[in-house]
């Protein structure tokens, strides 16, 4: 999947993506990279929203395992669960978050629960950077069902 | 502080909340609630966007304390450090996030640690609801800084 598929993608299925101005940076195997302007994501301290830093670091979690999933010839309906953000310093500007899988025995495991047509369930780390920092950590459990369950 | 008042500081000085199109339905000492309809924060499936559910609430949890701090009278800046979402079923429509206070002592001493000038820490709930039943569980814990350390 090129990045400007996925962007349209987003763009146009999560109509928030739009509204924060998201940019697909970058997909490999590996890692997935989004991006959003300061402005239509900024607080009262002319910094970035807390809830916005969150929704891309949830974005780029979910669009890891999407195209992972779409590479794989995998159909599945996939679900966040439960996730947990560390803030740790503000952003005052341009921020990016790049999500990556833990260990690679966890995505087997995920993929085989799948191949057996029951949920799945993965993790996914997000840092959020501004300025070459780190400001925010983000961990995502989602949940994925094959779609011939459904 | 009226609704309407809040309504428009939101707004105004976070776009996202308006791109989400988020009411303010009523603010009580012990309880913010926010609402927000589904077209703009909708998903691929139709559903709320997580993203939308965790910052509605969060929008919520700061509203609380933002709103109970003025009535004090103190002049403060707040700042999430780390939020927790659980997210228990998809909402196929219009959604709604109640914040609340844990115990009173956390107030009071919340409050304490204010006027002595140092960060003060305070965890907030928020319940975030779908045609009368409970999709998304938010735990929020903030830190004030008096605006005299500024």
């Amino acid at each position: 999947m090129l990045p400007s598929e996925l962007e349209h993608y987003l763009h146009t299925q999560i109509p928030l993506s739009q509204a924060m101005a998201v940019r697909v940076v970058s997909i490999a195997d590996g890692a997935v990279v989004l991006s959003a302007p300061l402005a239509p994501n900024t607080n009262h301290h002319a910094t970035v929203f807390g809830g916005s830093a969150a929704a891309l670091a949830m974005l780029a979690a979910w669009s890891l395992l999407h195209t992972r999933l779409r590479a794989a010839g995998v159909s599945s309906r996939l679900v966040i669960q439960r996730s947990s953000v560390e803030y740790l310093r503000p952003m005052a500007g341009e921020f990016s978050a790049r999500a990556t899988l833990g260990a690679m025995p966890d995505w087997a495991r995920f993929n085989a629960a799948l191949a057996r047509r029951r949920p799945a369930r993965i993790a996914v780390q997000t840092v959020v950077e501004h300025a070459g920092e780190v400001a925010v950590r983000f961990t995502g459990e989602f949940v994925a069902v094959s779609d011939h369950n459904l």
